[in-house]
């Protein structure tokens, strides 16, 4: 135990500092949430003044610890801390706190706000992205460190709430935290017993102690959580943890010192005049709002400048490792900058001849096995799925996760590692469990994070199992999110090029895959490999003449649409046929390219095993679809095809009736 | 205690032929799931056998108790067990275990085969759904219940698998029940120790005794699974709880007696002739395929007869009850038989004039509040909302559910209570938390329950909270799940209509409602209310002549739409303007009534606060969108409107140029 038996007089103004700039932001902005600053500034003070290892003027450091505000709508307690340790947060940001263009928006932003580590505000997203910012750690710790040379060695840290706990999600990052036995993972549980309706055993009654102690956690409890010392103390008695991670159960007040205190008004609206005047009055606080006096910023910058020591320390320590382990350093540069081996793709096999057809969860197994040969930094897993996803890693078991059947947490795992950073991480599970994961992947596209989600079983083929495990609306669900790349590649050569660009790509990126064999389309491996980079190419043209009809497909119907526009072809109909397993990528491809995949005046048909919400921008008024509007049923996939029409020749007809009436 | 001390040699028969029935099924099929019924058999024989009120001629019956088979992957128990029981199940339907068009789909599908209280596959769902129906019993027996007329008074019973307790979903569901306390609920945990990637400790360590106990459930444990008369025994002991719900904790062994045994493989593949013909050898059944000897049948139908006379004996209190309390008996059946009190939409204001201006969400609460004063079985909640979405029921605090920060949860609960059938049942949080939900709607839209699903804070109209609060890709996402009816109200008496048309509409509704206040349209209020059951109507036409353009609206911005026709038709571009509160009603419309609204032809422009994916459909290739493509931006709600361009003059600017160039 070091020595917090005292917090000095100082300590007690800097955190009063804390509490009243994160309400006078709020009252300033007239919105915002004060009860959760000013009920945890004292927990989390005592972390980021005594325990944290940062630096404020560099928040890129790898070394860094980690800390996650899960309970996002406490943002301002995030932005007076930053603005107070020195982070690139001025005052004039704080003062335009939840305004347009601000530096400060109501909930935290990852890549907008230097020192914010993961954006949160849905709860339970923030704590189980620490779960996967813990698990990054424990890889490129093993992966890295020598003996005496610890070059990654931090710790992960979580303010979580009520709302956060009582989340599913909670659940399953949690009970997999202690699975994993990740001992640097350290969660504060801001313990006020109050939610938006009442106090919060209105609608729980959790024995939080005995729930994470099921789960393989090691308890601490603070009964005051005013008690700054007690907090570091314990912070301290948990960094000691060598096999389980740890909860600090601490005794908060929401709206600690307002009027409000201990009622659920504290939680999210501004304090009001009265209120404010009065909760500086209990704090003594007589500085005019937004002003913080000089020795107060002196001591916040002392306390910087001892944190930022450590950066120091590591860089002589990663010195030192470079001069005895000068590739391994080279190694560690670039999977923290996120760069990739030169011609790495070369190790992606192409698919001919009759080995090519299979499934695409089976091609895609292939591939991503190849990669993970030439990427190291490559890991993943499965929602319990594996053996049908076919994504384990067959030669690295340390990089194949068990996720366990917790697709949400998987989720928001894969993000937290992707932005602890030096890994390429991705999850696994059948299409129709986006919707189990749906939040995470919203969290991942909103930030932009390098996450890979690969689904297989992605429609009606998907067969005896039925409507409950047959994606149909995922595809325009899915199609539907901003900023989310989705890959539903036709064959394996598509599927290898699918792989490439969603390792290529910096942002999320949704793999498609089928669970039922695909042959391979009927056309050269290379320039289906090549092509479908684009997003969309054509598979079929007439011998001769322009295209009266376009039929475009993807996934296991490129290749009906394909058959379809050969069948046409062979009857007379010059029919052109377009796979596009990205609407995302052929959208940014420029106009020529566009024009020539999908030539302006052609009639369009489209055959899809989805709803066909999202065709109608490809296909028009004038178009037609072939596709599956309504839940599917149990049957041999072949059957369910043929009962939704999804057939070679169903579309050729649809598509002759369209031009020839 | 009761005598369960020993189960008969017939019992022991009888056992074996649920479990040979079910392999028959599978090698037939040759696809499904033998690990579960092999292993669980002895188990939920018990409970039918023994246990369960029920009446295999009449699965109807309301004071039933309920059975769930939360994995639904092991179908073919239920399917056996029904059968077996005398069930509207014959033997040949069996025979088509996974085939079109069967009565026995791979997962069970509630309102397909008679028995089968709820669909279940994609896990945690069914158990969810059992705590929803436990609920509905309680307040069916607060509410009809008198001294020595128990008329309500059934247990719902739950067997559960690992999946099941390792989803988030099962975290939320369980907490719940054990705050509220739901004694007639019992779970069966099957635990087997074994997943599809292994063992469950692989990927799972929970101490699921003491996770249970954190939540107040009562824990009892059978370490031999196959031990049917410790199992009977067990949950005899459960049904005695007074206040604590219940789970079994069962040791069992997936596949049992199968060489595949307490391995993975028993899990999800069929054993295959060899290790079929292995399995019969172990239980000693030596009878042709499907065939059930004659003394097994009998022996069931025996069981089953007696297990019906509870159903006779229920008759005649009932009869007894409507002799002494005929207008409860009366209300009760209505209740149960899903029938409304007539005309008791009057109930329903009409808002006119100044008054009407205000937040969809709040006229949602008016609108909610007045319907609960003459549907007294509407019951609901909020996931720890209610002060934000504005949908406590005031006056009946023994209605108002809090669900806690579950949105999850929430779904599932209010789909089981939908299936208990006797209540109305609602959900309630913000727009952006349908993607927490997501599974629990499929499940609704699926199965066709009448679950209303409430959410407010609809779109970037949420302002400060930022982008993680504000829904934009959550109208198309949800438009594009089938059989789901979407509400999207532009004013106070589209909000009434709304709920009307959900409490009238025997499927699953979804009604989406503003943060922020809005005027009402400049229409005739009882237009608007009747017309906005159509789904679209037209709120502004040209003072003569033919409209050149059409600019169609939703929610917030059918007000915008309709202003933005008032401006174009006063400088001279003949506009008119459409409100369409839901698609689906709209798509169900006649054409005729349909091209009234939207007259082909003539060019459209739609402005929703939302991705434009859905509009095309009926906007076509020539129209014009302004829509929200991507996430919004923390400010002040009319800030963040103008950064998207929805506003007046943009709409107008786009209409103009799109029929005057």
């Amino acid at each position: 135990m070091t020595s917090y038996e005292k917090f000095s007089e100082q300590d007690h103004l800097n955190i009063t500092a804390v509490r009243m700039l994160s309400v006078d932001q709020i009252e300033k902005a007239n919105s915002g949430h004060p009860g959760l600053p000013l009920g945890t500034a004292p927990a989390v003070y005592a972390l980021w003044s005594r325990i944290l290892r940062h630096n404020p003027a560099n928040p890129q450091w790898p070394d860094r610890d980690r800390f996650v505000l899960s309970p996002g709508h406490g943002s301002t307690l995030l932005y007076s801390l930053l603005n107070l340790f020195g982070y690139d947060l001025p005052i004039d940001e704080l003062k335009r706190f939840r305004q347009y263009g601000s530096k400060t928006p109501g909930h935290p932003e990852q890549g907008h706000t230097a020192g914010v580590e993961t954006t949160t505000g849905p709860l339970g997203q923030g704590v189980s992205n620490a779960v996967g910012m813990a698990l990054a750690e424990r890889f490129l710790a093993g992966h890295f460190n020598e003996p005496d040379f610890p070059i990654i060695n931090h710790h992960t840290y979580a303010l979580v709430g009520d709302g956060d706990l009582m989340e599913g999600i909670s659940h399953e990052a949690l009970s997999f935290a202690g699975q994993q036995k990740l001992n640097k993972l350290i969660c504060l549980f801001d313990d006020n017993n109050i939610t938006i309706e009442g106090k919060a055993t209105l609608a729980c009654a959790d024995d939080a102690e005995m729930r994470f102690k099921s789960y393989g956690w090691n308890v601490l409890r603070v009964y005051d959580g005013n008690d700054a010392a007690a907090i570091a103390a314990a912070l301290e008695q948990a960094r000691a943890s060598q096999d389980k991670p740890t909860v600090i159960i601490m005794k908060t007040h929401i709206g600690n010192g307002s009027p409000r205190q201990d009622t659920p008004s504290a939680h999210g609206e501004p304090l009001g005049e009265k209120n404010w005047r009065a909760t500086r009055e209990f704090y003594k606080w007589t500085e005019p709002q937004f002003e913080i006096p000089e020795e107060i910023r002196n001591s916040f910058a002392e306390i910087a400048a001892s944190r930022a020591r450590e950066e120091e320390k590591w860089h002589a320590l990663f010195d030192a490792y470079t001069r005895k382990f000068p590739a391994k350093a080279e190694e560690f540069r670039q999977w923290l900058d996120g760069k990739l081996p030169s011609a790495w793709w070369q190790a992606v096999p192409l698919f001919a001849g009759k080995e090519g057809a299979m499934a695409s969860r089976e091609s895609g197994g292939k591939v991503l096995n190849a990669i993970a040969d030439v990427l190291p930094n490559l890991i993943g897993g499965s929602a319990d799925l594996a053996p049908s996803t076919k994504t384990a890693l067959t030669k690295y078991p340390e990089r194949t996760l068990h996720f366990g059947i917790r697709e949400h947490a998987m989720g928001a795992i894969v993000n937290g590692m992707a932005l602890h950073g030096g890994v390429i991480p991705f999850s696994s599970t059948f299409f129709v469990f986006t919707d189990y994961m749906r939040p995470a992947m919203r969290m991942a596209a909103l930030m932009g994070t390098h996450s890979i989600f690969v689904f297989t079983h992605d429609s009606i083929g998907v067969g005896e199992d039925g409507p409950t495990h047959q994606a149909v609306e995922h595809l325009s669900a899915m199609r539907a999110m901003p900023r989310m790349t989705l890959l539903r590649p036709g064959d394996a050569n598509e599927t290898a090029a699918a792989w490439i660009s969603a390792i290529q790509h910096k942002g999320p990126s949704c793999i498609v895959l089928t669970r039922q064999k695909l042959e391979l389309l009927d056309c050269d491996p290379q320039y289906v490999r090549d092509s479908a980079a684009r997003g969309a190419y054509v598979t079929h043209a007439p011998a001769s003449g322009k295209p009266e009809v376009v039929i475009i497909g993807t996934g296991s119907e490129a290749k009906v649409a394909q058959l379809a526009a050969q069948k046409l072809c062979g009857e007379g109909v010059n029919a052109s046929s377009v796979s596009m397993p990205s609407f995302e990528l052929f959208r940014a491809q420029d106009k020529r390219y566009r024009d020539g995949v999908l030539p302006p005046g052609v009639k369009r048909v489209a055959v899809e095993a989805g709803t066909s919400m999202c065709w109608r921008e490809f296909v028009g008024e004038d178009g037609a679809f072939v596709c599956v509007e309504d839940y599917g049923v149990s049957a041999p996939y072949s059957e369910v095809f043929k009962h939704f029409g999804i057939t070679v020749d169903n579309v050729a007809d649809k598509a002759r009736k369209l031009v020839r009436g």
